[in-house]
């Protein structure tokens, strides 16, 4: 295991205290515990929003905290839910009386968890906690049941949902509004992966899994569940296409929607391969007579360093496009 | 080879093709040739600022154009410099009557290649190009001969010097002006790197070195070149205290100091592991007196898909503060 780390069981502790040393500005923790973090801007009388999950895939998920985005995050260890209590505690601190809203990756354990959270904040506190599940991943269920109920994984196209949601309350929508825009931007993101090589968790230190040299797995998921194909690796424009195809006939987009385009790095991919796929899925859109509004291309959910990447299009009205193109600033996306 | 790619030989071309796809607004090309990046702002009156490199490192170089640092970048081929009559097509679109600066790596290749551009520009259009060479790895040799004489190789340092350059440029500074900035910054930044893992250009297709299941090389150059030290991996805290014992030693840094750090991460090593490096600067420079303006955490200088990471540390006065904070936006880069 090539890491630079000290000992693997303070992997995730040690990563969170560099993280408030290098943006003091943006972020703190809440309940003495570094794995509850929250803004360092509250705002009063906002919609609070928190998310959770495992580490191993920053920017995912408390990278998203910040202005303009998400309010709080409990974090876990790698690949493992942060605990009732850590939601609980971000839960009491970002509350300012408009009520939270929790948006996170449709995962057992974090759904568990999430939703005792939000029943000990609502007995506990009074605070109403209201939740969106996201599950943009094509590749790991059928079409049926979207939403809370999907058996699809959440991976990231969530950072679309983030950010529109994100830019509502900071809008001073209530709740419920929030909750509405949340589910329209999650209802309306798919996304679909391919995966070349495995990831270490640093506790386990060996790979979870294998790749042949010359193989490829379409529709991996981030922590390494089995996908929809393994095969031969394939050209860029290939295995763009075949993404693609996926992502297009699953929602459907059809000819005259807007779009914005995320491609997303998995951890060990060069940016560079990800703009030879950002080429190819403007020339299919193009032909399929879909625009894209926005392109983000970069690192937004990774799989410590798993070298593939992601496609998510989330398909825009004048509502979505408005709060997708407002400002924010986290420690880990700056949109002016 | 795992890449996602099509022909290797279309490799820089087709990610320029994307990269104008996705940031239309901020960064366009001039001569008919993709390999000839410009801002989509030029700003009139202004110094031009233009850097040059191989391909391979993104964000380095040309993910700096933009608002507030760089505004052109003449492209080569992955790990190779760009041609003269590339540079001096750059140099032609963005002056507008108050000169060029040219910031650089110190690469034989490059020094050849741009000294010429800054001839003809100034043979055939009349326009006045200043340069200052970055120089920053201390591995590379001795700390004799700083600036242009200097045998050190430029890595990831080179962002600090844009930075203030470009933001001295921005203020409507003269040449000269924007050309001591850029030299003061050059001068008093130094970087350290440590590698794990090698990296594949595409047209090469294997790996141009290797390194043992447990070993790592404290000071290797972004292309590979030899570093100062091959030995077995240790902790993170021993790797970061290694290396910022060169790098304070070799300025050297002071009690008093008040820096900027960078953390870049090569490619393939996930940023918790340098925010886990970034905990240990901070500790070893707060013991030696030396407090941390800002920190920038991570992939600034890249090696395509190697495993490692540098630190650059500068030293501060006012004057590099102002415009180390000043604003910018380029596809890669946002400050606001």
């Amino acid at each position: 295991m090539k890491k630079i780390l000290n000992k693997p069981e303070n992997y995730v502790n040690e990563m969170l205290e560099g993280l408030y040393i290098a943006h003091p500005d943006l972020i703190t923790y809440t309940n003495n515990d570094v794995r509850c973090l929250v803004t360092a801007n509250k705002k009063e009388g906002k919609v609070g929003i928190a998310t959770g999950g495992g580490s191993g895939h920053l920017p995912l998920f408390l990278g998203y905290v910040g202005k303009g985005m998400l309010d709080g995050c409990s974090v876990g260890d790698v690949f493992q839910s942060p605990s009732a209590e850590q939601m609980h505690a971000v839960t009491k601190y970002i509350d300012s009386g408009a009520g939270v809203l929790y948006i996170y990756g449709n995962y057992n354990g974090d759904i568990f968890n999430f939703d005792m959270a939000a029943e000990m904040a609502d007995f506990e506190d009074g605070i109403r906690v209201e939740s969106v599940v996201g599950a943009d991943d094509v590749a790991s269920a059928g079409p049926t049941d979207l939403g809370q109920k999907s058996t699809r994984r959440g991976v990231a196209g969530i950072v679309f949902v983030y950010k529109c949601a994100g830019a509502a309350a900071d809008a001073m929508l209530s709740l419920d509004e929030v909750k509405r825009v949340a589910e329209k931007a999650a209802h309306n993101v798919r996304t679909m992966g391919v995966a070349l090589t495995p990831c270490i968790v640093p506790r386990v230190g060996k790979p979870g899994f294998s790749l042949g040299e010359d193989e490829m797995e379409i529709g991996m998921g981030i922590h390494g569940e089995t996908g929809i194909r393994r095969g031969k690796l394939e050209s860029a424009d290939q295995i763009t296409v075949e993404m693609l195809d996926q992502i297009v006939s699953d929602l459907p987009f059809t000819t005259g929607d807007e779009v914005a385009v995320l491609v997303n790095g998995l951890g060990a991919t060069p940016v560079d391969e990800q703009y030879i796929v950002v080429r190819k899925i403007n020339e299919q859109l193009g032909k399929l007579g879909i625009s894209v509004h926005r392109f983000y291309v970069g690192e937004y959910a990774t799989s410590l360093e798993m070298a593939g990447l992601s496609i998510s299009v989330m398909k825009l009205d004048a509502e979505l496009k408005t709060y997708l193109d407002a400002p924010a600033q986290t420690p880990f996306f700056v949109q002016l």
